[in-house]
């Protein structure tokens, strides 16, 4: 796959996370599910920000962050994503392309803002999201550079393009483009809410192998096969899927395809400050391995690595060069 | 000084601070002066933008930042200073209420957007700092709140208030205000280059007894009476300044008054990770125990501690809560 010009190319919703620190029963007060993404309107956006306390922003979305672990990995990455042109748009734009990731969707001139999450980190480091999708809804098939997706060796797309009404147009059409390039697609679940609102048409994604390769976690695994049996859904998976990561948090992740199961310990963390993003640098780290064509154990400990570095800060983006410390623990040369 | 509604009001520039790492040689290709401040135009901080790396966006402002660690530390606060009525206007107003500041400065509703300062924090943890004052440069005498003034126990004010046009009339009026009041007027000094632009004119604040209370670091010092030998400026100082503090960094303080000298040691600090708004924090602390009376050495302890965790991190305001800690080091009750 090393002669691809993009090694992996991310489509998702573009989004600048708001964060703040705020105490378990903030969320209570304010109804909202401890771990999970809401999907929120523009009023409940304003009645939370007024609600909690001082923030820090920083750019996020979920496939975005991956492609932006792509690049700090020294990976050649794209990324494919709606903000409005305002402030924050500009500052989503910024820091991607800051960091060396091709970044040319055209922002939308008219219409809702740039969109926002409003992430609280709870003292245990567990982050509870709300999503105010804004100009991400605006995504559109006429989005999809298709050049580029045909170019690219692999196109990540976040399970959260399901919501906004027209990305799921743009979804199918960058997976077609990428498998008439026989290219390769990858899906994360994002979570398990999503699933839950999504389950029949991601397994049918899966069955009908529209996604070749497939990110989940504990929780978003049992909500697709809706058990609460790991092996069960392992096994149920394994049939499905062509290849599949679950991510275990501290256990770290089973990788499952068709021949062989695989099982990576978690890198060692000292102190989780903000869990933000460990899912989505997880997989930045896997798939820039599988890009280079690296072994699964190795995939699964660069995602490892990369999501360990991103836990132990606030904001979902690394703070330092991964491919410096892929270096520093000799997982890459 | 505790019957006061408000015990510490700020005045100053209202910045929201856009912060990146930097290695050394970007300063010098960009022609930046380490561990300064510099004052830029907008196509500057364009310029500047598009050079650096990727940023968070979180709210500053020296005398903003002082003020949110006074709230911090359980004090009543009030600050005053120009923002626009934009996105990072928004995000400015949100942090320094949320915390629990009095903001009730009205936003400009035309002219430049909201003041932000470009901070590039190098390797060794020092920060250089670029501001475009934007909004900032219409704080004018009609924004001074007086009855907020002359129930202020304590009115602080940044030096660089003496750069935007009408903000220096707006502190002189606040000073005045204040003294009619018979309450306290403190300066910070802010910045060596700020120094050296306005010497004469803090001079004559100083000796016209227009700020009791004085903030500089040995730099600003140095600057303030021209001279590289730190005992002869503090000889200067102490004829000249009612009551002055000058922070060391790791040396501590050393607080100058008529009748005393008091020197302090710093706080212990494990790793220093961005020194963006030690001295306004420091001021902080110590404001805060001025205000509530405490002696002087236990002033420049608390003034320490909240400079030792704000360097600890990236931005300029505490990331815990100050009261809490000053209570498990044995400064607060």
């Amino acid at each position: 796959m090393t002669n691809a010009r993009i090694e992996v190319l991310g489509i998702g919703n573009a989004i600048v996370d708001v964060i703040a620190r705020a105490e378990d029963d903030f969320l209570v007060r304010q109804g909202m599910n401890k771990g999970a993404m809401a999907l929120i309107d523009e009023e409940r956006a304003e009645h939370i920000y007024e609600a909690m306390g001082p923030a820090v922003e920083v750019s996020g979305g979920s496939a975005a962050n991956t492609i932006v672990g792509i690049a700090s990995l020294g990976g050649r990455a794209a990324f494919i994503g709606k903000v409005r042109d305002d402030a924050l748009g500009g500052v989503f734009a910024h820091d991607i392309r800051a960091i060396g990731v091709r970044f040319e969707t055209p922002p939308a001139f008219e219409g809702a803002s740039t969109g926002r999450c409003y992430v609280l980190v709870t003292p245990d480091g567990e982050r509870t999201l709300n999503t105010y999708l804004g100009a991400a809804q605006d995504l559109h098939p006429n989005d999809i550079d298709s050049e580029a997706v045909a170019g690219a060796a692999i196109t990540y797309l976040e399970g959260y393009l399901w919501d906004p009404k027209n990305a799921k147009d743009a979804f199918l059409k960058a997976a077609t483009v990428a498998h008439d390039s026989h290219r390769h697609v990858a899906l994360s679940l994002s979570d398990a809410f999503c699933v839950d609102r999504w389950r029949e048409e991601f397994l049918e994604l899966i069955r009908t192998h529209t996604v070749d390769i497939l990110f989940a976690n504990e929780s978003e695994l049992h909500s697709l096969y809706q058990t609460s049996d790991f092996d069960t859904a392992a096994a149920a998976l394994r049939k499905e899927a062509q290849l599949a990561v679950v991510t275990r948090g501290e256990k770290g992740c089973v990788i499952v395809s068709r021949d062989k199961v695989t099982e990576v310990a978690a890198s060692p963390v000292e102190r989780v400050v903000d869990t933000t993003g460990a899912g989505d640098l997880f997989a930045a780290g896997f798939l820039f391995g599988l890009a280079r064509g690296l072994d699964h154990a190795i995939c699964g400990k660069l995602g490892g690595l990369a999501a360990a570095e991103v836990i132990q800060h606030i904001g979902a983006r690394p703070e330092v060069g991964l491919k410096a410390l892929a270096q520093e623990n000799g997982l890459l040369a």
